[in-house]
């Protein structure tokens, strides 16, 4: 598989922009974040995990995009299709790009649009958006969604980067049997399981959850202990791998040595939930009606929290599978479906698979488990 | 080495803030980031690399830490000392914690500060911001550096932490012959690389970079090519591996079957570089003081651009060793040297080591290379 994408895909991506920024009346959008600023210009770098450097792009209403970015991208920046590269030496207490920037802002004409809503963050100084803005001389105002709304909806060669990503952890997963045993703590899988990960082709590991007991686990989100896995209990890992930029994100539940019946009803249930959540996942159905089919099989009922998300170039962006949640569903739309139940008061089950929507029924991008909980 | 940090830690770090914030006139600090939040309560997970969540802390004038956070995180930080845990079922998309924050907050009392200068990121929508400013009813300004400030100092628990990372990183290093060789793509080396910081300890592998070539690398921020290294190039590997929540940056450079005369000296300057930094790295002197005496070495002179920078929670923080940056060094403080030299027009090579400021001659974290070139 490539690497990268064509240059058609990204002009394709900012002719989308342009003509929502038209109906919206903006003249540009400012981009800081690592997926925004990748999305439209390519710029692929585990550099950004240094906060201390600003990374700006310019979307205009008309025209190509100008990237205002620290000389050291310059040169991994000129290998994309962006043209228009203007470098300041970052980082400078005095003026850390931001006349720069300003100055590329008005030469374009505002209003300028910001990502502003939920999943979007600010990845520059409050107080130098401030300087900035009274810079400028120009009105800024939220992006109305476009730039999440663009992203939500994935192309074909985005969607085979994740279907990479969900292949790689699929034969990862198939490796379990070789780590986890009785007596290995679980903060020795979750090191072993990365190593898998990376052995089966992942670039890198950004994320990994889990949990283990006989009852499932406490939460889905604590780091591993170095308790001991015991013959009995139920082990679950959750990996967002990463392919060329994509994720994966989805897990599988192992039991230790042999499953109890209350484990194995569980995950039957789970796998139902799943199937349900899959069937519904079709274009014109809302977020809120593919948790609707999951929560309806899972105990939470109207309880349940949040059942799946979108998922693409960070572990969970766009839409969540919620009560609350309106989003229509679309063609492109890649999303995981979370069902989750309890084994008593406290302790959990979950399971997790990723999925596109497409014109009819939604295609599997990980490789769907069977009602069958594995034994290890 | 156990982990964590005693609770006597964390009220420190509190009344530490709460001095200086008295000082400042602030009623609070806004929290957001994942970094600032752990410091003042000690929640560690890897969910923060969902962006569909926020999280906040507030560190109050008075009393003790707040956190206002999604229901999913209630458990674990439960386990931490934080006592006051205010709960949402996140996402919310018609109100995303914005009434519980501005409420507690409300409580509290202003001015608000918010980190909002250099390397401080807004990890919260713009737009529930402004919402929560309004819904607050209180004054909001920048935390006058105070969370910077005090997160630049180490005690000596968060020093031992980045030591154990460095030692993980070094025991790594000790085996890159193992993985690389001619004719293996340096695709494969990072790949491989990764895994045997994860064989050695680290709990993850946040930031790995690198290059190679006959006459040094272009930069130290592309992802790697699936170009086979060959015989006569130098190889250069850059790592920020975790342990506990803390960084190791640090890097190594090898000579692929033998080094060239030019790769040898131009090693020898940048160890030349890296023993000046070193001396000049005590109290008193200012992050542009360091920065000189490496720069006077090696041949970038007043064109030299960072060649080092404070570490700790993340890969790069605080200061940065550059000829504006007039940070006093203090006893406790972690930074890294990390000169440059130029092979030729556009090829460089960069050495990289962590150490930490004390009363006197500052002391290694990182295994300190010597002038000699590895050949393997």
């Amino acid at each position: 598989m490539t690497r990268g994408f064509a240059v058609e895909e990204f002009r394709a991506r900012v002719t989308r922009a342009q003509a929502r920024m038209g109906n919206a009346g903006l003249g540009a959008l400012l981009l800081t974040t690592e997926p925004d600023v990748r999305y439209f210009s390519g710029y692929l770098t585990r550099f950004w995990e240094s906060p201390c450097r600003a990374w700006y792009l310019i979307v205009p209403a008309h025209g190509e995009p100008i990237a205002v970015i620290p000389a050291i991208g310059a040169a991994l920046m000129g290998k994309t299709w962006i043209n228009d590269i203007r470098t300041w030496p970052a980082p400078d207490p005095d003026d850390d790009g931001i006349s720069l920037l300003a100055e590329a802002l008005a030469e374009v004409g505002g209003p300028v649009g910001l990502p502003s809503h939920q999943g979007m963050a600010l990845r520059m100084p409050l107080a130098d958006l401030e300087a900035m803005k009274a810079r400028s001389g120009l009105a800024f105002t939220d992006d109305r969604g476009i730039v999440a709304g663009l992203r939500a909806v994935k192309s074909q060669a985005e969607t085979a980067k994740i279907a990479q990503a969900c292949a790689i952890a699929g034969r990862a997963f198939d490796r379990v049997g070789e780590i986890a045993a009785p007596g290995v703590a679980l903060s020795r899988v979750f090191r072993d399981f990365q190593r898998l990960l990376l052995e089966e082709g992942a670039d890198w590991v950004p994320y990994l959850a889990g949990g283990a007991g006989p009852e499932g686990y406490a939460d889905v989100i604590s780091p591993a202990s170095d308790a001991p896995l015991e013959t009995g209990e139920v082990l679950m890992l959750d990996t967002g791998a990463v392919w060329d930029g994509y994720f994966c994100d989805y897990d599988r539940n192992f039991s230790i040595g042999a499953a109890s019946d209350m484990q194995r009803a569980a995950h039957t249930r789970l796998i139902e939930a799943t199937q349900a959540g899959f069937e519904a996942a079709r274009p014109g159905a809302r977020a809120c009606d593919v948790w609707r089919a999951m929560a309806d099989v899972v105990d939470g009922g109207e309880g349940a929290g949040r059942l799946g998300h979108g998922l693409g170039m960070q572990l969970t962006e766009g839409l969540s599978l919620t009560a609350k949640d309106q989003t229509v569903l679309e063609p492109g739309m890649v999303i995981t479906l979370e069902p989750g139940v309890h084994l008593r008061p406290g302790k959990i089950m979950v399971h997790e698979e990723d999925i596109v929507i497409t014109d009819g029924t939604a295609k599997p991008l990980s490789p769907m488990a069977g009602a069958d909980l594995i034994v290890i």
